[in-house]
């Protein structure tokens, strides 16, 4: 397909596209005159996928290229390429160490994943990314004085826990093939966050009708 | 307590206290010299729920002025103090209805809140604006040809009603007191998201683990 269509298919603009293309985030597509190139499935995939990214989870362009970078590492096998991907996305501000709220925020959240067996062992790259951005989100609850001990926490992991099969049930159905697997992995990580947080507030605007509710 | 002891209890400078005592975010302490405030622990609980709303949830002054009104507002009753102040935080964009997907987008919410029971009903403020965070996201998978059929979202729904009993169990153990309570159940809101998602990052990759995994 031309470069029009594509912007059509993908709901793009062509200026956007010419963007991406220029920073390295889509592959060029295929010359056939001086001014004209064919483009096929596998940009129009990429180019959602580099969408999602950008405008719902916020990454920047550096950042995206690091994610692509990791989709596209041959040398991983189908589930270090699905980790090193969702792990290049932004995690956030990283833990302070020089506060004390950070050390109780990092035993708890080690109870917590000993508890829960997710061991993740001690890898050359030390800690995954989501491990920091858990012990910040700990030592902020903890320094303004919210609940946050591991009994208060225990119940989200778990359910989190269940969702994830979900999240992967997903991914396999979306696709058979691990190319688009880990594309579709990283994209629905990003585009299900809001879905997620949205369905949060309904759900306890529901919860507190329920307990709190005149009519 | 003086200032330098609200600043030291908080972990929040001075000089931010004393923007957000300008800015209304805080009320004014009792004067006791021409230069001295005395500040109480309503202070204190006050000003931890502002740096909730403004550092972790991205909340602007203008917001965050928005929250507190409806934190403050007694006409309400308990329910609707609790919705109205969760509501008053930012949604995101609203749904483009000049989108088709958003016409798609806004079925499925409908389908799936009505499977759930979760009807809102006619209210004179129209739809809830986590509803309309709901339709955008939706919007987005659509467009961008990712699934988001009413199967694939519910259990996600079903997930988020589970811990919206844990979410208002917290709340209700974290004070007896109403006002602290829809206190409290706005910065959880705010706070616990980032818990939730890293924590979701972690559980994929324990369920990639375990369904791909080498070693």
């Amino acid at each position: 397909m031309r470069l029009a269509e594509l912007s059509e298919r993908s709901a793009v603009s062509t200026a956007t596209i010419k963007y991406y293309l220029r920073e390295g985030l889509l592959p060029p597509g295929r010359r056939i005159t001086a001014t004209q190139a064919e483009y096929d499935e596998e940009h129009l995939r990429r180019l959602r996928l580099v969408r999602a990214l950008i405008q719902v989870g916020g990454v920047s362009v550096a950042s995206a290229r690091d994610v692509l970078a990791a989709l596209d590492d041959d040398s991983l096998d189908h589930n270090k390429r699905l980790g090193t991907a969702v792990w290049a996305l932004p995690h956030g501000q990283a833990p302070d160490e020089a506060d004390p709220a950070t050390r109780t925020a990092r035993r708890r959240a080690d109870t917590l994943l000993e508890r829960l067996g997710w061991g993740y062992g001690p890898t050359p790259e030390g800690a995954p990314p989501p491990y920091g951005m858990l012990v910040t989100a700990i030592a902020t609850l903890e320094r303004l004085g919210y609940p946050c001990g591991v009994e208060d926490l225990e119940p989200y992991a778990r359910a989190l826990a269940r969702l994830a099969i979900d999240d992967l049930d997903l991914v396999e159905r979306y696709s058979d093939s691990p190319d688009e697997q880990v594309e579709a992995a990283v994209a629905l990580t990003v585009l299900y966050e809001p879905v997620l947080l949205a369905l949060r507030r309904l759900a306890q605007a529901q919860e507190s009708r329920r307990r709190f509710g005149g009519k």
